[in-house]
């Protein structure tokens, strides 16, 4: 019935493990400070190399939420 | 002679009637907490269709206000 | 529980009132054929002009449905 | 049997009451100068804001027309 | 010698695993009625969050295959 | 008088001869299964080398068509 | 010595015949009523399908032109 | 009251000191022939490069003006 | 160790100086309010012209980051 | 068996006669010093105009091969 | 002190096993030939399938490293 | 008469007075080991900030230069 209006922040997640942990990352910081956080949309995937060697992966993300 | 800073604030208005009431309801949502609204963008337009029918539209808008 | 696929099928909708109506004969062509239409994303407005007026609105949308 | 060549030009049109209008609008004017106009696509939609309310959309749109 | 016309599909493959397993699942369910699947290509990735988690990932992406 | 609704479907056409030649052979199998096609798109041209020499033209259109 | 201004027109050049036939078409027309163009960059190739065949090429192009 | 339509050309203007200055080179040769410019938005910067230093720059803009 | 969140805010810096200025005006904004801001990209420059000339710079950018 | 790289270069092959054969030059030049050249990309077809006809055709492309 | 210069390098690295996989392939094959590699932009993700199953992953990346 | 052939190599140039350093000193670095560069395309300027304050400028562009 209400029409809801949804807010989408840009996070960069970073992960020395995986993108995926990369997502959850940014989510999880996200969800500290924003409650009803409904879904996220990858805008970029990008990393650090060090020695040659993928250090950190960093994924630029859009995180959608409601407003109250 | 000052010279202004703007932000820009991306959000999804939604509506059961049309697109115009999707992006009005989204800047009535953001003139709640934000003064001096100056403009939109119009980023997407999508919706959720039920039964073979438009139910909400969803627009994507990024909103710009002044920075005091 | 279940791990949906949708599928997504892009097509040109035509209206000479509006581009509301646009979308939604296009979403009803769609649903002549096709179950369990979920979602539209508009990619592009178009339209024909006719003596100095908007003869007919060309709305491309991508319509999403749920595969069985 | 002769091959048309079209030119597009990029305009933007107001309208305090909708997009249709904004449209409209500008493939008027264009009209005023310019003959054949077969058709148009968007290509921004953007609005003032004033006072918590859409106060114009700004429609920014390509009209194609003949050269005779 | 023969000169292989190609089509595209787009589809979104969910997931409450992995990115990798949300492309998997929409191969499979492809490959249930399309046969001679050649190439992928991912479109967007994104994903459902649920209590600060991310639920489903839903990938969308481009599936090829040879047409008879 | 009615409004139509067009489809479009995104293929790949491959040549050893030209562009053209591609195109063609994309929309001669396109009819051999769907009536009313009305135009196509170029969406990307691409090319297999053999021997530093261009080997096929891949060329990824859409066509679009009217829906009965 | 002196710093020029360059002008871009956007045309669609169409022909029968090929993509190139369109593109100089379209220049050719260009040059009747404009001095000094320099150069061009195609932005889209589209084209007209009739009876399973392509019918015209429809080649957009921007044709960049000295101001005096 | 009145709702203006303002008409957008897209030129390169160049400059051998700077982009800001191949930006007010462009305007300034725009104004020579067009009143009521309100605006402009940087589309491409590029340059010739001679002897190993940047000999001209070259801005791509578009310039917006109010239709009378 | 520790795997930074960074968020990215979007901002519009004017200046009638210049495109630097512009950009320096935003993160000075941005700093008062943000700590620990890491980088900016630029996503457009464009600007308004009065009586023939460049009055101000308008340099939209996003800004990012650390979260604590 | 092996999981090949493969590597990107992006030229600018030029032809007073055809699209095409600015395509072939630039493979047949990077064929010069580079083995395995496996396909190209079409990025951008843009020409050099003389006395309003097309001089040169100028087609950025990339060309794709593998690493030993 | 010193202004570095990078340098960045497009390559499609492969896996039969993951994503990140064939990230790291491409970049350990750079490595070999490159010193100082800094960064990595993920550009695409696609794919082959063989038999309804993903066979090998292609990433397109940029890769960038310091030029001494 | 020579049908020239070019490459286009991407670079990040850098630099702590401004934009246009920022491109000489990736143009000059080019310059050192590459001869007959022809011109440049910025394609992102970005940068680092440091206690409010920008602190590197990073331009990329691509450097276009004849290969003999």
């Amino acid at each position: 019935m209400t029409e809801h209006v949804y807010k989408l922040v840009e996070l960069v997640g970073t992960s020395g493990a995986s993108v995926s942990d990369a997502i959850q990352n940014a989510i999880t910081r996200a969800a500290a400070t924003v409650r009803n956080i409904k879904w996220f949309e990858v805008v970029q995937v990008r990393g650090e190399v060090k020695d040659g060697k993928v250090g950190h992966y960093q994924v630029t993300l859009k995180v959608g939420f409601t407003l109250d």
